[in-house]
């Protein structure tokens, strides 16, 4: 029996083309967000995919899906990564990962390869947190972070909750995941500009950054802006805009550090008068911890300063903190082995945003590999990865699964 | 006949607590949108006390309204303001001054006093800006500076349109304003900290500041903050929040001069993605319209400086340019007199909101009276000025009417 696998590039990128109807959007991209009616019909069809290639199907209680082809042992290689959307999505993010693997299996099953070890491909629930809050929620809940009780009981913004979409979309299931991961491969596309910039075939991903999240809520006084003297202003936004500019500047210097003041309000928002209340995000982002703890100690004495000279009171919540994850090293090389193999250029980089795999590596060895995103875009319809690099990826993808899984 | 006129402290106080029960808010203060429900009740307990004090009652096709007492001449001296209110006004921003003219007739009516020239108490319509942009349009509209034709095509949020609501109500009126102003004087809370901080009982208004508003756009690129390095960004949101920061420094040093960045938004507003796009405004104001000319040229300079610093662009609308308003020197002299015959303390000071009077400065000599207000509050419901302070003020005004209608 041959044991070289090849994946089949016009069969995967008409799969990927065609999964990319479902919740189409008439400008281009999708919206299948979390458990609505799109998602369910993303679900419907994954399932019958993966019954065509004669996988194993199992959907667990919060509604992550497992597609198993059996091997001669019940210890599995898994892969996945996600379906669901934000709200003007992709068609690459997170499905390409998914459907990637279904290729290797439909691959693996053109060889008629058999495997020592079960090979397991999975869509996990609600990766976007675009929907409902935490993101990586069906991950979380598989690794042990999060129990499925509180999970269910997560409302998105119109009160309705995740279990109650479970039950109505007929994914509340009664299956499990597999017992016994042996290594987990995540392939997804990279949603930054680092691979395309510098001309590289093949991101081997590291490990997942650092993130530290935060609400700052200022309080100062609203006051008639054509009346009141500067010196007497008690100016919330001016304060959180010093804030945010100093900070910037103050966190330079760190290696690696990202910050990013996404969101921002003023209260009441009216042209001629001092806002008397200022609310906004701060994104902290390093893969070394100590670093991020750094820029978090900064903040917190910028933030003192800030209160002294504005004469505005801050507070500060915390809204996420997760510490910096490493992928597996074994896995690593074997990733990078394989795309010189094959002659592709590789890096090794650090992942920026969140993914399916830094929850799983919390129960078994994990890694990661990314393909190029055109100008870096993601969560985007304009989000777009050329057929070569789609192929390249899967290919990795298939024969690091194929090297574990014999 | 004795030409001296007191007021009637106890009746005043009385009549302005009253009239503060129309659109009384449950936790203090008042809410009389311009052309409401409540404020067309306001409207007509106005003009049935303008009735019940003698008054010729006369309403203009914009709504503004006219109580008149005959002088021997057809000539006016005439007083007013407004009583439309912020959504949440307090009970003295305009409808003191209103008010405090009907005390003045009642005063004159106690004392059996005719006067050479007639007196008129107007009150204008929309004065706030709140529902119906711009502000101070009934006056503008008598004032010649604009025709009623658009100001009753103006729509408020909602679509409705201000001519629909003067038909509503019943406030498009067939009469007109009077003809020969041969003074106006406004009467009104200061809404500023000056007079309260020196312990000052009237301040004497010389004019009323500059205004220069504007509409900043910036738009960059969205992108995802755990994957873009800071120097790919072109981070909207960073751009204008620099901007802010470094004109409030640049403005320092401009006499007098006053900078409000009082409405500010991102988008997409997401935690995790860098903002494309970001609008905020700018009120900029200064007595001296040199002056304000030099910080709307700094202005334009920074703009230049940030697209170029953060690879942003910056679009400027105009929302409104006014030039300095200067009140009748002779009007000025006469309140600082009457005010010190009166013992009481009082400055000169320029006011820093708009005001009805510096329309009808177009047309007539005009001046104004401030009193104090406690913390310098207002467009709010804490708005105050103490019993003291709004009778002195209404006794001022009650002389200088008198003096020139004589």
């Amino acid at each position: 029996m041959d044991k070289k696998i090849q994946i089949n590039h016009k069969r995967f990128l008409s799969d990927i083309s065609s999964f990319g109807q479902i919740g189409a959007l008439s400008g281009g991209g999708v919206a299948r967000l979390a458990l609505t009616d799109s998602d369910r019909l993303g679900r419907d069809e994954l399932v019958s995919r993966m019954k065509a290639l004669g996988l194993r199907v199992s959907i667990d209680n919060i509604g992550n899906i497992f597609g198993t082809r059996a091997g001669r042992l019940s210890s599995t290689v898994m892969t996945g990564s996600h379906i669901d959307t934000v709200l003007t999505g992709g068609l690459y993010d997170g499905t390409y990962g998914v459907l990637a693997g279904l290729e290797v299996i439909a691959a693996l099953n053109d060889a008629c390869i058999e495997t020592e070890h079960s090979i397991t491909v999975a869509s996990f629930t609600n990766e976007e947190g675009a929907r409902f809050q935490p993101d990586m929620l069906g991950s979380l809940v598989f690794a042990g972070g999060m129990s499925v009780e509180t999970a269910r009981a997560t409302a998105d913004k119109s009160g309705i909750t995740l279990g109650d979409e479970l039950d109505r979309t007929g994914y509340a299931g009664a299956g499990h995941g597999p017992d016994h991961i042996i290594s987990y491969y995540e392939l997804h596309i990279e949603q930054g500009p680092v691979l395309e910039n510098e001309n590289t075939d093949i991101g081997v991903v590291t490990g997942v950054q650092g993130i530290s999240w935060s609400r700052l809520t200022f309080r100062g006084r609203s006051s008639h802006a054509g009346t009141t003297p500067m010196h007497s202003r008690a100016d919330s936004g001016l304060a959180a805009m010093s804030l945010i500019t100093r900070l910037h500047t103050a966190l330079k210097d760190i290696p690696e550090q990202l910050i990013t003041c996404g969101s921002f309000q003023v209260l009441p928002d009216l042209i001629n008068v001092v806002p008397h209340i200022t609310t906004l995000t701060i994104d902290l982002r390093n893969p070394d911890e100590q670093a991020l703890k750094t820029a978090e100690k900064i903040l917190t004495e910028l933030i003192s300063d800030t209160e002294k000279a504005f004469n505005i009171s801050v507070k500060k919540e915390t809204l996420a903190r997760f510490d910096p994850v490493s992928f597996n090293g074994k896995l690593i090389s074997q990733i990078e082995k394989i795309a010189h193999n094959n002659g592709f250029t590789a890096r090794r980089l650090c992942s920026g945003a969140g993914h399916d795999a830094q929850m799983i590596a919390r129960i078994a060895p994990a890694a990661m590999i990314f393909v190029p995103s055109v100008n870096g875009l993601s969560h985007n319809i304009a989000e777009l990865t050329y057929p070569d690099d789609l192929c390249r990826g899967t290919q990795v993808l298939a024969e690091a699964i194929l090297s574990d899984a014999l």
